[in-house]
């Protein structure tokens, strides 16, 4: 097991990472109080929810359970609201704990959930995916969706703990390995150039679902997340890199409706426009743009998105939050493991990445 | 013109307290962005949303308006997100400023809207009633109430400016001047015997409306509350010595429903309720309680609630956010002007105090 403490001044927690990871002596400290909501959806908790609320229940704590349905769809206000009926219903305090178990849906519904109920109560993550692994782990963003925009309303919540085990991967659909991958792959492109020959080295391992390969991939991309964010917790500078292929996956997803692509499947094909839009603007190599696709192909992943009409593609990029005064930055590549934040692209340009990128119809 | 600044770390904010506030000079520095959404109400709309679109509007601001219905009723999930409609189809981004333009329901829910919208966005306050100038200016607590209890669900979010305007307060009805009267005198009942002689000594001015009374009963207060705030942001020690007649007051807003009630009317009667219990455990005199009483009187606010069953009662107030493991702690005075939080009293003690200051059927 290796352990990855994420450090936020007062508010320093660790990233336990491992396979079978001891719940009763890894997780107990971390539940400060004596009760705990697990919140989970419908097809993890079949899995994995008994596993938990019984340990949780032999060490004395009272555990009750809060199953929202599975899906992207779902990570909207409605679906919020059932996570507080369920801890009023249950008369949880303060000092309550919220336990998300799930993938990074049920960490963003029940870190807002967290962050909101009585201003602010204890929260623990089990990530179940290995998307939400390395994404949702470091952090602390929290939210839910709104039907004008992905993300548009939530908190910024860090968990006490996180608690990575890979054994839970097993159960995973290989369409959401490859989503995780794309989130691993990320971190390689947008900063550390041996870190994707590493992934080039091992990725028949990685889709195999090999255990240990998870774990390092997991490590690493934790460690990238964790040393970004402490330098830029809310998000004003260096922290936007993470959104390498965002603004441009994000359209896919609201043009597509959430859930119909995978969220690591959307960044995938962004981050090939990024890195199409990069190599246009003659900052990597044409051999590099390949490279790029080349490593989402071998991870199983979309490097091309459904034709969508070009206004209306601007459209949802213009909703991303990360328009500043209406000036459009993108996250770009100025070198394979070497992003940055910039406005001065070329508009048609942008416009050319996203059309070379598209299926033909 | 009084500014009083809160000191909260890297987010100190001043409150400019006076009557006829510059907008242009006072106001503008704190406005970062272009964009200004004016969250009010349908009654405060009327009267002063005009004033601060077109003062914005003249110094180039994009002002927008989201106006919500009139009442505490309206506090929920709900409403909160007719401001996020607002922000969206405003196409508003992370830069923008939102303003609460209204009283404590306007504030909480503006508040809650501003901490999450996008994860955070600017936060400016102009409470319009004397309860907003004193209770909600200082401490950063919003939110919003479910069916199952009240303010169960927010953030703390602190403002970059408040601007608690005298003028501003000859619309409103007298009750709820009585109401801000309520939250006034609980300051000198919990910590300022001298606070408490000064507003016996000004008490038929206060409800007089005068201007220059209330901006220094309004400075007072806020400063008590600052300084309280201040040492105890999180509300983990001291702070909840500013729930004096909480308790009680939330089981009897709880029980009539809300907004049937002014907050402030049922925190009078808490109050009283609070005192009671206070003199039987022996620590106020039966001449302090009158005294309790008879200020509450003078500022024309009930000091008796209608009849609810004990048991309903009780049931109230353990929903209540101050109950930690099932253990209820009260603040109660012991002494005038020397609040304490406890679990040191007579339960029996308790039921009493509740049954005296109920009318009789």
């Amino acid at each position: 097991m290796q352990t990855l403490h994420v450090e936020l001044g007062d508010r320093r927690y660790p990233i336990f990472i491992g396979s079978h990871l001891n719940i009763n002596e890894l997780l107990l400290p971390y539940i400060t109080g004596h009760q705990v909501m697990i919140v989970t959806n419908d097809t993890v908790e079949k899995l994995y929810a008994n596993t938990y609320q019984q340990a949780l229940q032999a060490l004395g704590k009272t555990v009750k359970l809060c199953v929202l349905r599975d899906g992207e769809k779902y990570k909207n206000l409605e679906n919020l609201n059932l996570i507080f009926d369920a801890l009023l219903q249950a008369g949880f305090n303060r000092d309550c704990t919220v336990l998300a178990l799930g993938g990074g849906v049920i960490g963003d519904m029940a870190g807002f959930a967290a962050a909101s109920f009585q201003r602010g109560v204890n929260f623990i993550q089990v990530p179940t995916t290995l998307l939400s692994q390395v994404d949702s782990s470091v952090g602390g963003k929290t939210g839910i969706n709104h039907p004008l925009g992905k993300n548009m309303i939530g908190a910024f919540k860090q968990p006490s703990v996180v608690f990575a085990d890979m054994a839970q991967l097993k159960s995973l659909p290989p369409r959401e390995l490859s989503a995780g991958l794309a989130e691993i792959i990320k971190y390689a492109l947008l900063g550390d150039i041996e870190f994707l020959a590493w992934l080039e080295m091992h990725m028949d391992g990685l889709i195999q679902g090999d255990e240990a390969l998870l774990a390092e991939a997991v490590y690493r991309s934790c460690a990238h997340k964790a040393r970004i964010v402490a330098n830029d917790e809310k998000e004003h500078g260096e922290r936007a890199l993470l959104n390498l292929g965002h603004t441009f996956g994000h359209a896919i997803e609201s043009y597509l409706g959430y859930g119909v692509w995978l969220h690591g499947e959307a960044i995938a094909t962004g981050m090939v426009m990024a890195a199409d839009l990069s190599c246009q603007m003659g900052w990597i190599s044409e051999a590099d743009l390949i490279r790029t696709k080349v490593i989402f192909q071998r991870a199983q992943l979309p490097i091309a998105c459904p034709p969508i009409p070009l206004e209306q593609f601007l459209e949802y990029m213009v909703h991303d939050k990360k328009v500043l005064n209406g000036q459009l930055r993108l996250i770009l590549m100025k070198g394979v493991g070497q992003a940055v934040i910039t406005k001065e692209f070329n508009l048609e340009a942008m416009k050319q990445a996203i059309v070379n990128n598209q299926l033909k119809e």
